[in-house]
Parts: C-alpha cells; structure tokens; sequence
C-alpha cells in the first residue's frame, strides 16, 4: 500500500531519515539523523514514535552510528549506544526488543574478532531485518484482524497505530487498511489523544491519504459517540503487553476500553509479538512514562500529572490481534503458546 | 470568597464588564459590553460561559442595551433583543430563563404603559435580582455540597463550574469551597476539558487563586487517575437537567460519570433551580451545540464532529446539589417536589 509518504527509510548519506512526527499535518518535513544522540533526541521529542517504530528507528540508527564509528566501535562504544538508545524512552517494549537484537548480532561478532566494517555491515542486516519484520507482522496483523471488521463498519481507535507508527501498513489502522484491501467499507473515529494529539495530527493524515472516510472527535466526546450507536469496535495498538494480557497503550486508552465494555462494544488491542513481554506477570508492573507538564498547558501554579500511558486490563479485551493471528481469553494461556 | 478578580459587573458607562474567558489564563482582559449585538457575540465566542454565568451576562446585557435604546425600547425591540439573546446558544436552559424573566418584566411594564426610562430601570433592577439570586443560589449548593466533601478529600471535575461560570462561587466548586471553608482540606483534579480547555485555562487558575491544591490532567488520563484510587467524588455542574434527572453538560462529562460508576466512585451534578427544565420528559430531548470543526484542529480533509455537550443518563447521578438541597432518585419525583 503506497501511502504517498515514507515514515522511515536510510538516507543516502548513510543515515536514518524520518518524517518529523511533531510537523504534521502542517508540514510534511523529514529529517537525516546518523548520531545516537540525534536519534535518542528524536526519540523522545516523538519526532520519530510508535512502540513498532521507535524499535526500528533505534536499530537503524544504531546501525547508522556505528558504520561512522569506525574504529572507534568498541563493545564499550556499542554497550553505551544501546542502553542510550534502549532507555530513550521507559514504556514500549520494543524498543528495548530491538536494541537488544542489535546487541546480541554485535556481541557474537565482537567474539569472531569480526572487523569494524563487517560489524557495520552486520547491524544494519539486522536493522534492515527488524524493519522487514515488522512490516510483515503489520500485514499478518492486518490479515488477522480484516476478518472482526464487517462490510460497512466503524471503528474507533485512539492515538496512532498506523503506518506512522510501524515499518508497515500498521496494527490497529494495519486491520483497517486490510479490511478495505479485501473489498469492504470502513469508516474510522479518530480520538483526538491529548496532550500531543497523534489522533487529530497523525491517524486523521494519514486515514485521509489513504482515502478512509474519518471522524476526529475530542476524547472527551468518545462516550457521547459510542451512546449514539456510531461505533461498531474499537481497536488500539499497544505499547507493552504483560503476559496476562494486560496492555499498555497512550493515555485515554483504558477510559476508551471501560467505556466501550458499558455499551457493549468489543474492544481489540492489535500488536505484534515484539511488542510482548512475557516476564512481566501483570499490567501493574509496566514502567510508564510520566512527561513534562508543559504538554498540557495548564494554568500557573497547578500541579500536573501527564502520564503518556495507561494500562488496559486484560479483562476489557475481547480479543489481541497478532501476527500470530486472534488471542483469546485466557491470555496467559494464548501468549504462552505463542511464544512456546 | 474574593478570589482576586470580577467575573462580571455593571461598568461605570453603565455597560457590562466582564473578564474575557478565552485570554485566561495568559491574561486577565476586561470587556465592556453594551450593545445586544456584543453581547450575542461574547456568549457565542464563549467570551462569557458558564450556564448560569450566560443567563446573567444576557439579563445584564439586555438591561444595559435597553437603557441606552432611550424612545427606541418597544415591546418590538424588546422582542428582538429577547430572541436574539435566548437564542445565542441552544443548550444552557439557563440563557432561556433569564431572557424570559426580564421579557415578563418588560411585558408587565408595557401593559402599564411605563416610560422607557422607567422600564429600563426595571430591566436593571431585574437582571441585578437574576445576579443576586444566582450568588445566593451558588451559596446554598455549596453549602448543600460541603457535607458530601470528607477532610482531605481529592474531588475530581469536568469543565469549569466555578466563580467563572456563575454569580457566585459556582456550583460544582462551589461545593469545594463551601467544603473549605468549614475547615476541610480538599484537591482538585482537573481534567482539561477539549477542545477549549475550560479545566486547564479557567478552573486551574480560579483554585490556584483560591489557594485549592488543584492537578492538571488530560481527559484521558480520567479512567487511569481513577484507577490508581486518587478519585474520591466526582462533581460537575450542569447546562441543563430534564424532569427525570437527565443531565446535559460539557462534552465527557457523561464518560466520566460511566468511568465512575466503573471505579465505585459517587459522581454528583451541582446546579442550582435555573438550570432544570421541567418541561423535558428526558435527556434525549435537549438539544445538543455542534460547534464548529477548527475547534478540534484536525488534519485538513478529516470530518469534524464537535458537540459541546453530552447528556449524562441520570442513573449515574448518586445525588443533584441544589440550592433546594440534595435530590436523591428517583430524580422525576425529587425535581418535581422542589417546583411542586
């Protein structure tokens, strides 16, 4: 699917080149990053976010860093490089998933005594492949989820799980590009995710580019619309999944899965393995990351609490659309069969 | 309670003075009104908001404007000028009745055959009696309220229904500050309240002014705060309420009040007798403001739906706080009783 953009790519010069994330829909403005620090700094303005993608970033900027490093790309040079990267940001899991791909790819060939330049050439193998994966876990997901989405439907889904988001089509909005491919009509409510409104910015641009019809509605009219009838199913992306299901995803997520459960409308979380981590037990041990204040703009002197996630409880999801197909409740048993 | 500044008054040219609600909280800019046509517009650019804050800005508004019409004040001019402001927003039942209070003065005079000057120092005295009744009104929720507030109570609410939306010292923070001053320690949390920002602009900086320990949070992160068990009541105030206790207030009251019943947490409305309508069986006949699609600022192409309110079904509502006291379901027999 041709999007008319490309979320991520290397650049000719050698480096990783991105669509700043915090220009749209404004400007379509991207940026050459081939530095560590470029890239954490990327990282955590959200220049370059999304749990897929931020995974991907860090593992082609690593790749990117360490082929200008030259000699200088020492396991002590590399170990610092990905806790950097790995630590850029606390919640999504994949991207401590990726770093540590590119770590195990880099340590087996520190003990080969592999030259520099092979080690390079070898991370960015690894990039390349973490990024080839995902994409295709973003179709398999697709594929998964076409099927909950029926002829003429409307899906709510908050933040952005797009093609923004990924190396690929998407998770949440990857189920609404796969249903449209096989043929069906789908209509999406874009909630807006305060403070940094990836919904209204992110999900509204690139829905529009792919010609589905979108509603943006602020988060707060999400219970509003859901009374109305105007929602069939909700589906998210997700940040981290804990082994019993239990997901986190952007602020505003759990208030949209308590509410679609009190008009019994099915709440989907869509997300590839990668971002699953199965040594936590519970949801309640996922770090969130709490962010400045300045976000929300509150008035002087009030005190603010801006966590960036929240945690959905397993119980509130009907089904986890993954690249290894539905997982259905009991999730401790699902997960576990698919990483068995 | 001074709170440090004036939400309205007579200004000394015998205009209307109030403090422009879309600068706070970056500035606090005063402005005089005393045309019907400057008044429609500061209501409907939410210059002036607030429900029962609307029906006093129009009785003042339209006293101010009839005085300055010298011989032009006739029943026709008087009619158009009731239309025109009634009609100003669609929601607040509030805006209606204190347009009818001062029509009924006027129609009264007419019959008469009163002098202009006569009939426009009536209109004054009236509009003066809607303020001072609405002071009067704030004081007897919040006293109504206090009992409901235990010392060191976190109270969460939507919107701004506070000395900026009222007379007085407002209804739903009314009740905090009655609750303060019997000596309670009592938080706030804030939620923002999209797409005008209602919580963040204007109920942080009243509290914060009022020296109330308030947080900032954005409506989505509502469900997470009251999970984490930092909610102990939930209090909003009301742009209308129908015969059966059916409420209609900003746009994710009702989501809050789903998302409470969720958490065991008691949500309560706070309004005084100018906010219910009797002649409505039910919610679903108030007619609900779409406002307009910038307010949301969503990419360029996206569809736009942006009610400014939402109707809370009245069996999420533990108690109404009144200036009659607290109304307990069922609601039909409870309202009925205070305008039997």
């Amino acid at each position: 699917m041709d999007l008319g953009f490309e979320t991520i790519a290397w650049s000719s010069s050698g480096g990783v080149r991105f669509l700043d994330q915090t220009q749209l829909p404004e400007l379509e403005a991207y940026v050459d990053v081939a530095s560590i620090d470029e890239m954490v700094e990327a990282i955590q303005s959200l220049r370059v976010r999304g749990a897929p993608l931020i995974g991907i970033a860090a593992a082609m900027g690593l790749a990117a860093a360490a082929a200008r490093a030259g000699s200088r790309l020492t396991p002590e040079w590399l170990e610092r490089a990905a806790r950097r990267l790995g630590g850029a940001r606390p919640t999504a899991v994949n991207l401590r998933w990726a770093v540590d791909r590119m770590r195990s790819v880099a340590d087996r060939a520190f003990e080969r005594g592999a030259t520099c330049a092979t080690l390079a050439d070898e991370l960015r193998t690894e990039a390349q492949r973490i990024w080839d994966e995902d994409a295709a876990m973003c179709q398999a997901i697709g594929d998964a989820g076409a099927a909950l989405v029926r002829d003429g439907a409307t899906v709510m889904t908050h933040c952005n799980a797009g093609a923004l988001a990924t190396g690929g089509i998407g998770t949440a909005l990857g189920v609404i590009y796969a249903a449209k491919a096989s043929g069906k009509q789908v209509r999406v409510v874009s909630s807006e995710t305060r403070p940094l409104r990836q919904g209204a910015r992110l999900t509204a641009w690139e829905l529009v580019r792919a010609g589905i019809p979108v509603c943006s509605i602020v988060d707060g009219a999400a219970a509003a619309v859901m009374a109305a009838g105007d929602v069939d199913l909700v589906i998210t992306g997700a940040d981290r999944i804990a082994s019993n299901g239990d997901t986190a995803n952007k602020v505003g997520t759990y208030g949209l899965a308590v509410l679609a459960g009190a008009h019994r409308i099915p709440f989907y979380v869509a997300a590839p393995r990668s971002t699953f981590d199965i040594s936590l037990a519970a949801g309640d041990d996922i770090p969130i990351e709490l962010r400045a204040a300045p976000e929300i703009g509150a008035a002087p002197g009030a005190e603010v609490y801006n966590p960036a996630f929240d945690v959905t409880p397993a119980r509130y999801i009907k089904r986890i659309i993954t690249d290894c197909g539905l997982l259905s409740p009991p999730y401790r048993t699902s997960i576990a069969n698919i990483f068995g």
